[in-house]
């Protein structure tokens, strides 16, 4: 049982991304709706909630737990390692990787919240920037029109001049993903981090197995949520969504 | 000594002016700023919030309360009621009692959080509208410029042709006062809760005396925080700022 956790619903994209490589692992998913977002919070704050949502993961009895969330992906990794004693995956880290293997020139940017901004993770990154407003733009369906393309505009113009390799350092931009492309052309080469930790944990699990059973619980449900849950996943979860205190 | 708490930073427009009003009160001051926004969440999940808030004030032995948080008033100001024996004072009630006494056409409309719209709270209002992405816009600085003219003009269009009295139903938009209002024109008439609320809150207090103190807790604490704060307040507070976790 793969355990995956967010500060809300932008790692549906990455369950979407396991989903897709491994159709029989079984997955038991962990938003904290209630208290997203967490990329505006303090490392404190943050290193806070990752202990209680690892927890929550561990008394499900996971067998594997990938962080999804970006923001504690690069300032509380270390938290959740240090309460599991199963193997533990950072959706950043693998995103990384990739970009040092496919960059050309060595100019790799990483653009996602303050917190993984300010963070001090990756270090061999050469510009990060963040891109605060994208998150709510995108949870509010603002994907295409020109809302969208005038903040893509501002956020990424730094990155179209400097980088070859572009680190999409936040679980919401690969709704925009064709966007954020299209705007900085052929020569930046987008790496997703939702795809590359889906090929690391393929790699990685010896038994791929399972009854594809998919189990969400979420720390806050409103209609709203649910409505945001279909876009990051491609379908409806509503029948299979507990509410959960942590 | 009185308590004003509020999801986040917003509620600082309603100490500025309480201030402005009341030279020499006492003021205790709770934003959450670990868990907001609040105006995003189901009203069960804001019910709860508000009663650990209320709590947390009544803990620090104020003698009234004024909910500086539009969603929380709108949602649950009886829980706030139920926990205390003091006054307590809701921001949009103040507002809506005055918008009813300004209105010609008798068309009055509610602008505010996606909670706050989606509440039974003030019945007759003719039109309500979320404009959930002015928030985020406003505390990210995007308080002139072509980004906040964007979603003025697409949050504001019905207003415009619909009524002739605007409730600012969410204690960021006096930071946007001008730029709603010249949207809008001059036959729609703005009502600023933080300013009916500091009025209200003056005529009823017998004492007004104090020594000016303010004290301000919050849940969660960073420099962007306190930049925001600033914004909000039009003074740096760092110094008189405490972390709680309620």
């Amino acid at each position: 049982m793969i355990g995956i956790f967010d500060s809300g619903l932008g790692g549906l994209t990455v369950v979407k991304e396991v989903r897709r490589l491994l159709p029989s692992v079984d997955i038991i998913y962990l938003g904290d709706t209630a208290r997203v977002p967490y990329g505006t919070r303090s490392p404190q704050t943050i290193r806070k909630f990752a202990e209680e949502d690892t927890k929550f993961l561990l008394h499900q009895q996971v067998d594997l737990i990938i962080v999804a969330c970006n923001t504690v992906s690069s300032l509380a990794l270390d938290v959740v390692r240090k309460y599991s004693s199963i193997p533990v995956f950072g959706v950043i880290d693998s995103a990384y990787k990739k970009a040092f293997k496919v960059t050309k020139s060595g100019r790799v940017g990483l653009v996602g919240t303050r917190a993984t901004i300010n963070s001090s993770a990756y270090k061999d990154v050469k510009l990060r920037r963040h891109a605060s407003l994208l998150v709510p733009l995108i949870e509010e369906g603002f994907i295409k029109g020109p809302e969208i393309e005038l903040f893509i505009k501002k956020y990424f113009l730094d990155f179209k001049r400097n980088v070859d390799t572009l680190i999409l350092g936040c679980t919401h931009y690969p709704l925009i993903k064709d966007k954020i492309s299209e705007f900085l052309g052929s020569t930046v080469v987008l790496v997703d981090p939702a795809e590359e930790i889906a090929h690391e944990i393929k790699k990685y699990l010896k038994n791929t197995g399972g009854t594809s059973v998919e189990e969400y619980y979420l720390t806050d449900v409103n209609k709203q949520f649910l409505q945001t849950a279909k876009m990051f996943l491609g379908k409806d979860i509503s029948d299979k969504v507990n509410k959960t205190n942590l």
